[in-house]
């Protein structure tokens, strides 16, 4: 098996100010495509620390990968360190790269400076992998016994693009054993632990066909169940893991929402699509994650007419048609608000669904209405749905599981009425 | 000044399962009390590798602290890493941290097991620093010269738990060294290579008084430039750090929205508060993340009032009063739309100020408009102010560009009118 290490360098790490979500991105990867990473690091910007350590780490692993420190600022010293530790005598400036830094300034409508072409200088023996997202180069530096160091910059989407690249360059350089198929599943609205006992046996059949099962729990999209297998041939594994998950249906129902790698906005958007029908939301606890949520996919225009966010009390009258009687009889956090919230964006845009929010993100709450309680409505021609949940996280957090549940909600309303 | 590595311990960091922020909250605080980090790691649950790495970190840091792998389970091998590494021969149960696993389980109605017992058991080397927050004592050892190893639990709140009880430990162990100052400023609007060289004189003239400069970039909060100091007492480190603040301002002007470590979104907060004004939001291309954005502050609620995210044009002509005929002539992304939908939310609203977006995140747009391309509107008693920005990202990225840009107009427009 491949052994990777990864290493973040930058301060801001090492003092706390940020963090490192680079390193679980890249680790993911590696784990998906096969490759151990047997430790990961974060360093200073101290130039010997920097060449020292990645020495040592080239001594135990096949593969290292560094983020961080190649932007244009004086504080950032990756790359005279890794010139240093490649044996390099001097600098080459990448004509690729300097396309793309000139494209990148000039579709900015910024001035190109000295500090910018130097961007696309790298140490002379590094190999270059064009960046696109970026004026920073990703590199590529060989070393005794065939081994491989990359360097990514640490910009979190840069370092998210690069690591197909660097998967790619990996393949090439080392040949694979066996195939590693995967295979992953969507389910929402049941804890790790409740769906681990629920799917018990059936998991312990996964096993005995050498079958891994990995949990992997967001607050936006659920639990993500992923199967892999590297036994048989990559027919054979199909035929496996397909077996396996249609033993599941029956065992979880519609606590799956998608039987691919999609989210829960993605599904929605499927499924209108599929459907031809449109959907609006009426957000007051979630404040516009919603519809954030559902036009951060690429087409969402098609089925997604728009949104009302009413904070204030008087947004929720005067733009949504809320009565003032509803909400001083039952408050503003009740079924029936969030009822009269989703019937009014859907009459307002005259959408087939329209789903709503109101509730306490906190801090804040009181006897009836803790913090961390929400109602949902969902509204459609076969009527009005409400939901009371309730969670127990601090606001940001409150916020995500509010309209993951409410797009949880949605989805399965849309299902029901096909 | 006080060395530290951190150690994070477990599997399922390196398969990137679980993001490590253990590491970033105890860096903060070590940071804050004047100690090092030097370096940050993550080790896989493997006896030799642990032990090894502990013992060469311990021979850079002067304080190693490990946080992982003293759960009950097999696959937790933390202990008898550090009774190997220690040279304890065997293990001592631990009467107060027992008291505490019989009171926490009693407390959760689950009977008592003699693994839970086991959770008490600590190396004879150890001394034993009670965790009330859970059953796995936090542990001290000591080394050769003086150096100290703390053990605290993975489980996020009682790593953090743990910390104030270590630093206390240090501070007991260690005479106290130099003091660290740091002090951040917010600027938008400016990429890190221009600014870079605009302040490239002053930034000189830190480095002469031994003051450290880091550019922390980040999509949504622009850059975060920080100063750090360890030369001089506080009150000449504060005093030295104020005279060189003052002379960036008359460089870098309203590019500065904050003299503190303040979000965007925050600081449109602060100012609206302080002014007793409201705004509420128009959006189009950025479908929420505005309104998103401005509620995540708690307590937003008492000047953001609402938003209208109009994805179609029916919901923009409908619900925010934008002419068809303005559509027809200038097109949906233009100064003229951006300004009757920031009009239109501020009308509807009835809000002092209201910021809108319209634009084409992605994937697609044409000549004229490119990807990329938002106009953004700010209205305000003063009148409408439009501005056009182009960027070139994907399109969640350029969402975040969108909103962060806007919030930024907004910013300034309200700076404007006090």
């Amino acid at each position: 098996m491949i052994k990777a290490s990864i290493c973040t360098i930058g301060d801001e790490i090492l003092i706390g100010q940020i963090v490192d979500t680079n390193s679980a991105h890249i680790a993911a990867a590696m784990e998906e495509n096969g490759i151990e990473v047997r430790r990961m690091l974060s360093l200073s910007d101290k130039h010997a620390d920097i060449v020292e350590t990645l020495r040592k780490e080239l001594e135990q692993s096949d593969v290292v990968i560094t983020t961080g420190g190649l932007g244009p600022t004086k504080d950032d010293i990756t790359k005279p360190a890794l010139a240093a530790l490649s044996g390099s005598t001097g600098y080459k400036r990448d004509e690729r790269q300097l396309e793309i830094v000139h494209r990148i300034l000039r579709s900015r409508g910024l001035d190109i400076l000295p500090v910018n072409l130097a961007q696309a200088d790298v140490p002379d023996k590094a190999e270059v992998i064009p960046n696109e997202l970026g004026t920073a180069p990703i590199m590529a530096f060989s070393f005794e016994g065939g081994k491989r160091l990359y360097a990514t910059p640490g910009v979190p989407h840069e370092a998210l693009g690069a690591i197909p690249l660097i998967l790619e360059d990996i393949r090439r350089h080392f040949p694979t054993s066996g195939h590693i198929l995967h295979r992953s599943l969507m389910v929402y609205g049941i804890a790790e632990s409740a769906l681990s006992e629920k799917i018990a046996p059936w998991e312990e059949a996964l096993a005995a066909d050498h079958i891994h099962l990995a949990y992997l729990p967001n607050t936006l999209t659920g639990i993500r169940l992923r199967l892999s297998t590297t036994t048989g041939t990559e027919h054979e594994q199909k035929a496996l893991i397909e077996r396996h998950l249609s033993e599941l249906k029956p065992l979880l129902g519609d606590l799956i929402y998608s039987w691919q790698d999609d989210c829960l906005e993605a599904t929605v958007g499927r499924l209108l699509k599929a459907a031809g029908k449109t959907v609006s939301a009426a957000e007051s606890c979630t404040g516009g994650e919603i519809a954030h949520l559902l036009t951060t996919i690429p087409g969402s225009s098609a089925y997604f007419l728009g949104s009302v966010t009413s904070y204030a009390i008087s947004v929720k009258e005067k733009v949504l048609g809320v009565k003032a009687e509803t909400i001083a009889k039952h408050g503003v956090v009740s079924a029936e608000v969030a009822a009269e919230m989703a019937e009014g964006v859907r009459k307002l845009t005259g959408s087939d669904f329209a789903v709503s929010t109101t509730g306490l993100a906190g801090p804040g709450g009181d006897d009836s209405n803790p913090e961390g309680t929400v109602w949902i409505g969902v509204a459609s021609s076969r009527g009005i749905v409400t939901v009371r949940k309730q969670f127990r996280n601090d606001r940001k957090r409150n916020i995500e599981r509010f309209a993951a549940t409410a797009l949880n909600e949605l989805r399965k309303e849309i299902e029901r009425s096909l």
